[in-house]
């Protein structure tokens, strides 16, 4: 890093890459005091939830740039907020930084940052910067709100309720898996791939609609839909039965997994990073949600049902399988 | 670290280590959903802050142990909370540990945490380890609250107005050069130079009573009084002028300093770190908060006065002189 600029100074410098917020603003004081000061909409839940991603373990310079970087630094916890049914509000940002990275880049982040700030009117309030030795690390700690009791948790599926997930799944692995690989497409899928795995949309309008139809469980898919259903089906207590045949793949990822001698369903169960929710609902519940989602152009599909019992089953071409969070196992009932 | 134990079993080892908090618990969710949904108390803003503390920069082993470690790492976010005369109320954590690092001193850093949040009321509510080659990191993140519209800037400081400080400055960095070095000392000052470096008391209580009694700026000393007072003076647009045998200083401090040929006034002035709150108010409003500090005995010291002008002056030994954050220059006025 120039080391003729102060942390002071940077941190000046890559703050006034954010532009100001468009509509109402909650925040009372932003970055430049000891603490941020919010004010706290009447009647609502705080939500807070953190996450770290770490170069060269969530991300490379091989397949993301800086700006898709900071983007899904906060793209990553934001998602978190739309998994209770919640709205974000404010994100702090804790980096460490090797000596060796350029400002250039940090200023190239900060642009992600703001981008995926302005689209979900999540504003930056605070922040620090600590330069090290190790690789680069981008904390963000987002804030956001939910109306009081209302959090949508992941403990309350139902034997009876309608299984969903939002948008499609598997899109960004096979992304990740293009980006990685010498495996040519055309171009519309090369950019649908490329997008979606650096630019997750995390799913806080579908996230509010589910909450207020009334949906028993919501989770975002970080880790792969499998591990996601698990989490469900332990913290509920229930069983999840899905059918793989209603799992929402894109065509672009088709495409790529039968380009590449692939399995579009592996990317959908064990990719991960898809940042869509998936939850449960009672089936007038999942209708409502379904009616509001369609006309806001944002797809909603229901996979499977919740049974009493335990784990997470699918039915694959007819045969009835164990779905545990790392692949198949032979169903025993 | 442990390559037997998964991230999920390590994090649910760690949080064990925490305790129940007394009291009214205002945390509906804590660690383990998406998100924490925590109770915002009616008519409170929301206060925001973050700090990361590097290996080998912030702390080190030589001189800290881990449960030390894991203390400060959220007492200096606490810290933050205090200076803005509000109340701290959750942390969440993002660890970065080098895969050297042996689970007990993860358990030990825990150790210190539960110790740290017990005394503030302070709920850890989430958090996120990640592994990687490179130094230990923490970073924190706390929220608090404040009643709306009365956070304490650092912006409100008034010609006229007293300067005071909490506690006594310089004991944190005298501690730290103790530690460092190898000048004996009798054994109780050699605890309380030792205890002032690991263990720093952020000033929650004198926050809440000075911004109560009307205090119009408040920074607390994390890099030092001369560069926290020249915050104060660059954001309240006033002259700072302070007279420096009024800066209360431990005996232990002076001891230390007259046996190692060191400065003392140089670890108030310079030390950082003491976590202890420096701020200005109109006089009565300081009388009043004097009185309220006494009566639960906490230290409160008027150090100097506001004037109009810019910048921060010393009055030593009868001179005056400019206070710079990194040193004294020759006083023009």
């Amino acid at each position: 890093m120039d080391g003729t600029i102060d942390e002071f100074a940077l941190i000046d410098r890559l703050v006034g890459r954010l532009r100001d917020m468009d509509g109402e603003d909650p925040v009372l004081i932003g970055i430049g005091d000891d603490a941020a000061v919010i004010r706290h909409p009447e009647g609502m839940d705080l939500l807070v939830t953190t996450d770290t991603v770490v170069e060269n373990i969530h991300f490379a310079k091989s397949t993301m740039d800086y700006p898709d970087v900071g983007y899904k630094a906060i793209a990553v916890s934001i998602s978190d907020i739309a998994a209770m049914g919640g709205r974000p509000q404010s994100v702090v940002l804790a980096f460490t930084v090797p000596t060796s990275l350029p400002i250039a880049a940090l200023e190239s982040i900060y642009d992600g940052i703001d981008e995926v700030c302005r689209r979900y009117q999540c504003r930056v309030v605070g922040g620090n910067l600590a330069r090290c030795e190790g690789p680069l690390t981008i904390t963000s700690t987002v804030t956001g709100v939910v109306p009081h009791q209302t959090a949508v948790l992941r403990s309350g599926a139902k034997p009876g309720d309608v299984i969903f997930v939002t948008g499609d799944v598997g899109s960004s692995s096979a992304g990740l898996a293009f980006l990685q690989g010498n495996v040519p497409m055309p171009g519309d899928d090369a950019v649908f791939l490329t997008v979606r795995h650096r630019r997750p949309n995390p799913q806080v309008f579908a996230g509010e609609v589910l909450r207020e139809a009334g949906a028993t469980s919501l989770n975002d898919i970080s880790d792969g839909l499998a591990s996601e259903l698990n989490e469900i089906a332990k913290a509920s207590q229930v069983r999840l039965r899905v059918e793989a045949d209603r799992l929402p793949i894109a065509p672009a990822v088709r495409n790529f997994a039968r380009k590449s001698g692939k399995d579009s369903l592996s990317f959908a169960w064990y990719g991960g990073e898809d940042y869509q929710l998936v939850g449960t609902a009672p089936s007038f519940a999942f209708a409502r949600a379904l009616a509001r989602c369609q006309s806001a152009g944002v797809q909603l599909t229901q996979i499977g049902r919740v049974e009493s019992g335990d784990g997470v089953v699918a039915d694959v071409d007819g045969r009835l399988e164990v779905l545990s969070p790392g692949g198949f196992n032979h169903f025993r009932d």
